[in-house]
């Protein structure tokens, strides 16, 4: 039903965004620890597929990179399954040049930078030496890419308070054109739910959209990126 | 057809386990930093969901406490969905008394000891403060349990060196019956996988059985459980 809502916003079978290649991330990614541990992301990827799949119907070239998800790749949409960051920055480059990107994954801000290979024993303080690096930020790399800079990109902000504020602080910080922020504090329901709230802040302001599937919010995106490219 | 063998093995419907009460753990727990991070253990449930089935099919009346799992619950067993070590300690506890318990969850040996309501910030240092608790320890609660102690507690240890060593140190550390040790390195490709090579660690020694599928582990498991019951 998704495809029918956009053909019948059209009235016909025009597709915007053919000749467009857009790379999308999406769910979660995995940290090993060791071969039994990791730390991980609360992801569903349903946002992130959704808009996948909403902008091949489009007529984009879609590029998925996902993280470890139990969804069906959307129709049309080329998927590279990945668990880690680092894979996902790896497979996100491997996938440029393209004309957007849209980073929906909720990607680890750290990896453990210990002996993958074999399993964490306590030390003698009985708790882990478990020490922390930074993961390549994905967004800002995009955005600030010097060879091959998408013409669009657009980032997630999933925030439990000050949600515009800080979803505002990170379309700066990041360099992307588009903050796409959502509050994802428990009582929403929002995270493993099918619904989603969210505000678009570009440099034109702050644009809020009412509660809708998820489904809506990404062929409403998938429309807004097309009108961009358009300009 | 697990439950064809098992009758096979009989060459009856004899339940052997009928009147017994068993508490199975399966699956891993997860372990939330924040609304959206958590630390994870690898464990698809297989095992212990096979386990609680066979012991099922041999008319025990099982409790299995499953963590974050994408599985079915087998026919005739009693699941409780838990998520954290906390939440299936007080599960397990609240299923008590249980003439077995069979531990087969990959409980996370730590906790994150902070506010899970917030989204966790990047501090100064670009690290996030993330201070670690250790977990209640399951199998060797129930083990040195004062008051309702089972009369077989079964435990499982997941190395990855040394796996006879470390697991036969594990019994002795936790008290319990007896281990079920399995090679979880890599190259076994056992962790999500349909096979299982075990070593059943017990104060007769070690009784190390081929590679059989979780089935077949699941359902020679549950025969030894019913054996030594029956003594």
């Amino acid at each position: 039903d998704m495809v029918e809502a956009v053909i019948d916003f059209f009235h016909a079978d025009i597709q915007p965004l053919t000749g467009k290649h857009i790379v999308v991330t999406a769910g979660p990614t995995h940290e090993p620890i060791d071969p039994v541990r990791y730390i991980a992301n609360r992801s569903s990827g349903t946002q992130g597929f959704a808009i996948a799949g909403a902008l091949a119907s489009l007529g984009a070239k879609v590029t998925l990179v996902a993280g470890p998800v139990a969804l069906e790749t959307p129709v049309g949409v080329n998927r590279i399954d990945v668990e880690t960051a680092l894979e996902m920055q790896g497979a996100v480059e491997a996938a440029l040049p393209a004309d957007v990107a849209v980073c929906v994954a909720a990607v680890a801000d750290w990896r453990a930078d210990c002996d993958h290979g074999q399993k964490l024993k306590k030390s003698k303080g009985g708790l882990p030496d478990l020490k922390l690096t930074e993961n390549p930020d994905i967004l800002a790399g995009l955005s600030k890419h010097i060879e091959k800079r998408p013409t669009l990109v657009v980032g997630f902000a999933a925030e439990t308070e000050n949600v515009i504020d800080y979803a505002a602080a990170k379309r700066e910080r990041k360099g992307c054109d588009i903050i796409v922020a959502n509050d994802v504090s428990h009582a929403t329901g929002i995270m493993g739910g099918h619904e989603n709230e969210v505000h678009i802040i570009s440099d034109k302001g702050v644009e809020s959209w009412p509660k809708l599937s998820k489904t809506e919010v990404a062929v409403k995106l998938a429309l807004k990126i097309a009108e961009y490219l358009g300009k």
